[in-house]
C-alpha cells in the first residue's frame, strides 16, 4: 500500500504525452495548445473608432477655452468595412461608425450623443482631448509577438483570439481513447429486473459519464465474467483499440479477482495496485508499453472516487495539462466526523459558503456502496491518515466535486 | 439604461422551460432532471459482503474470550452473482466474496487476511462483532424512496445511480438550441488576410464556443452585411430553426444599427436595450413569441461578458436550473484599480491563492477589443457604479471565469 503523493508522482513519471493533433478551432476547446501561436498581423490592423461619432482634429475643440462652440464642416460618412483615403483638414468633421478606421490626420472621435448637428455643420460645446475614443493601431498586438504560450488550455476567449489572428486550425496536445470494462458475475444490464444475488452493471456508466465529462472519445466493452480467459480477452481488445483500458471490479483479494494476473501475462509493468485512500485503496495501475491500464475498485463511490483523484490526473498529463491536481479550498467543519483507519479519508459531503467562508456538512453514511450520498453531496472533505474525528469549527482541506 | 440586476431579473421573468426531453442517461450528463425518480427496488436487494473473506455466525468467536482459537469448517464458496440457499449452523464457515450474499444466519465476515486456514478447518484468533463487514439489505434505499429528486443537476454520480436503479432514460429539461449571427460590413472570414479597415470574423467564433461549453446545440448563420433586410432575413431564419437567436455587432446607435428596427417589424417584444455593465452596455434583449433574441456587441470582450453575464443566466433558466448566477468568491486586490464610469465594471484580472485567500492580479488594459488581456485571465473582479478606485488589499467581490 503506498500514498496518495505516491501514487500521483507514479502517474506523472508513466504517463505522458501520446501525440499532436492539428484540428479546428473549435474542436479544440479545452484542450491545451501545443504551439506558441504569434501574431501574423497588426492587430487593431489601423486606428479605430470605439464609438459611433465624428472624427474630428482635437485641436478645432481647444482654440478658444470658453463656451464657445467650436462649428465644424461635416464632410463625409466611414461605414465600419469602409476606407476613407483622404485627410481630414482643420475644421472638418466626418461621421464615423464604431469599428471604421479613423482618417489619416484626424485625431479624436467624439461620440454622438455629445454634439449637436445643424445642416452641414457639427456643433461641439466641449473641449476634446487628443486621442479621445481612438484605439490605436497595434494596441492589442503586432507583427511577430506571442499571442498564446504553448501549454495554455483553450477556452471560449482563446478561440476568439486565434480567429482573430486568422488561425482556422491549431496544434493541440491528443487526448487519449478510453475503453471501459465492467467485471463480475453478479452483474446485470442496467435494464434488466434484479435477480438472487445480482445487482446492475451501475459502473459501466458512471465511467462512461466521468469520461464524457472530460469531452474525451471512449468504447465501453461490456461486461466480463469471472473467467480469466474472459477478462484478459477483454483487456487485450481494450489495450489495442484505446489508450486508456479502465476496469471496475476485480481488483480486491478475492479468488476470482484476476486483474493482476491478466496484467502479468500480458507483459504489463505494474506501477501500483493498492493505495491508502478511503474510498479507494485496492487500485492497479499499470503500463502496457505505450498504454495504460486501470484497475479500479467495483464499490460504486471508490470508483468514482479513485477515478478522479488517479485517473483524472493521468488523462490531463498525457493531454499536456501543466496542472494536474484540483483546486483545493480551505473549509470549516460544520458537523462532527469521525473515522477508524489508516488510510486518508475522502468524506463527501455539501459544502455551503456564507460570507466567504465554506461549510461542510455531514451527509452521513460514507459506506462506499451508497450512491445516494455522493448524489446529495457536492464536495469532500479530507481526513488525514493519522486524523481519527474532526470537530465542528475545525479548519480542513476539501475541494468541489464535478466543478 | 438599466442596472445588471434589473436585467437578470427581467431575464428571469421572461425565459422559461421550453419543453420536456426522455433521453438516455448518458445524453442526460449535466441537463436537470425534470421528474422525481423514486427507487423500484431495495438496495442492496440482499445482505451483502463488504470483502473477500469467511461468513460466520459472530458467536463462534465469542464463546471463549481468551486467546484459544476459534476453529470453523468450511462447508462451501460463494462467489459474487451466487446466491447460497442453506443455513449456515453452529460452527461453520462459507468462504464468500466481495459483493456476494450473504446467506442466512450468518451475521458476520471476517476478512481473509485475518484467519488462517488448515485444510478444511478456519481458524480465528480475534473476537468478530456482529455485523462486520456486512452491508445490510435497503441499507441504501428501498422500494418507493426518493431516490434523486425533480431539479438536480444530472452528474456522473447521479447517472450511476439511476443505472444501479434500474433508470436507462431519464426525463430531462430541454435545452435550447441557439442561433449565431455576426453582423458587420467590416467583417472578413477567418482565413482572410486582412484589407484595409477590415477586421476578421472572430465573435462568430467566441460565440460557437461558448454555446460548445455549455453543451449546447448551435447552428452559424454567418455574417450579416449592414443592410436592414438582410439581418432581417437572417433574424428570422435564426427565429425559424433555433430557440435563441444571438447576433453580435450593430446595435449601438450608429446609422447602420439595424437590430433594434427589424426586432420592432418582426413585433418582437423589446425587454432592454442598453445595461449599466463594462464592457457592455448595448446589450438588448427580445422575447418573439415562444422565442428569444440577444443582440451583443460587437467588441470581443463586451460580448464575451455580455454572454457569460445575461445570456447564460437565460439559457440555464430556460434548461431548468433553480441556480442561474454564477458564484462569487472573495478576493483580495494585489494591484491598484482605476476606473472613470457609471458603470459596473468587470475587471479582467488573474486571480492567484496563496493559504486560502485569494488574490486579484491587474492585467493591464481593459479595453473591450482586447482578446489578448482575456487571454491572460482566469477571473473577474467586480467594481461597483459608484467606486472609482480599488486599492492594494481591499477586499472585492470576484469570480473565477470559465470554471
Amino acid at each position: 500500500m503506498i500514498t496518495i503523493e505516491e501514487a500521483l508522482k507514479i502517474i506523472k513519471e508513466e504517463t505522458k504525452i501520446i501525440g499532436l493533433e492539428r484540428v479546428d478551432i473549435i474542436s479544440s476547446l479545452n484542450r491545451v495548445l501545443a504551439e506558441d501561436i504569434y501574431s501574423k498581423d497588426i492587430l487593431p490592423p489601423f486606428d479605430k473608432s470605439a464609438m459611433d461619432g465624428y472624427a474630428i482634429k482635437f485641436e478645432d475643440t481647444t482654440v478658444c477655452e470658453s463656451a464657445i462652440n467650436a462649428e465644424l464642416d461635416i464632410v463625409g460618412l466611414i461605414r465600419a468595412g469602409e476606407y476613407y483615403e483622404d485627410e481630414l483638414k482643420q475644421g472638418q468633421a466626418i461621421k464615423i461608425m464604431t469599428g471604421a478606421p479613423v482618417p489619416k490626420s484626424a485625431n479624436a472621435v467624439i461620440q454622438i450623443e455629445k454634439v449637436e448637428c445643424k445642416e452641414n455643420k457639427l456643433i461641439i460645446s466641449d473641449v476634446v482631448k487628443k486621442d479621445t475614443n481612438i484605439i490605436k493601431m497595434g494596441e492589442e498586438i503586432n507583427v511577430g509577438d506571442l499571442a498564446i504560450p504553448k501549454g495554455k488550455v483553450i477556452r471560449p476567449t482563446e478561440i476568439g483570439f486565434l480567429a482573430s489572428l486568422g488561425y482556422s486550425k491549431v496544434l493541440t496536445y491528443k487526448t487519449p481513447k478510453i475503453a471501459i470494462i465492467s467485471t463480475g458475475d453478479e452483474l446485470l444490464n442496467i435494464d434488466e429486473v434484479l435477480e438472487k444475488g445480482k445487482i446492475r452493471n451501475s459502473n459501466e456508466y458512471s465511467l462512461m459519464a466521468l469520461c464524457k465529462n472530460l469531452d474525451l472519445e471512449f468504447i465501453s466493452l461490456g461486461i466480463a465474467s469471472d473467467k480469466k480467459e474472459v477478462l484478459k480477452g477483454k483487456i487485450t481488445e481494450g489495450l489495442e483499440s484505446a489508450d486508456i483500458v479502465i476496469t471496475s471490479g476485480g481488483v480486491s483479494a478475492g479468488d476470482f479477482d484476476f486483474v493482476e494476473d491478466v496484467l502479468e501475462e500480458i507483459g504489463a509493468k505494474i506501477n501500483f495496485t493498492s493505495v491508502a485512500i478511503k474510498p479507494g485503496k485496492p487500485v492497479t495501475f499499470a503500463t502496457v508499453k505505450d498504454k495504460f491500464f486501470f484497475g479500479l475498485p467495483g464499490n460504486p463511490l471508490s470508483l468514482i472516487t479513485t477515478f478522479e483523484e488517479f485517473v483524472k490526473p493521468a488523462i490531463k498529463n498525457i493531454s499536456g495539462f501543466n496542472k494536474i491536481e484540483d483546486d483545493m479550498i480551505s473549509v470549516l467543519a460544520a458537523s462532527k466526523f469521525k473515522a477508524r483507519n489508516n488510510r486518508r479519508k475522502y468524506i463527501y459531503v455539501n459544502i455551503t459558503e456564507k460570507e466567504g467562508i465554506y461549510y461542510a456538512n455531514d451527509l452521513g453514511n460514507q459506506c462506499s456502496n451508497h450512491l445516494m450520498t455522493m448524489s446529495k453531496a457536492n464536495g469532500i472533505i479530507i481526513m488525514n491518515e493519522d486524523v481519527r474525528e474532526i470537530n465542528v469549527g475545525d479548519k480542513v482541506y476539501g475541494k468541489f466535486i464535478f466543478k
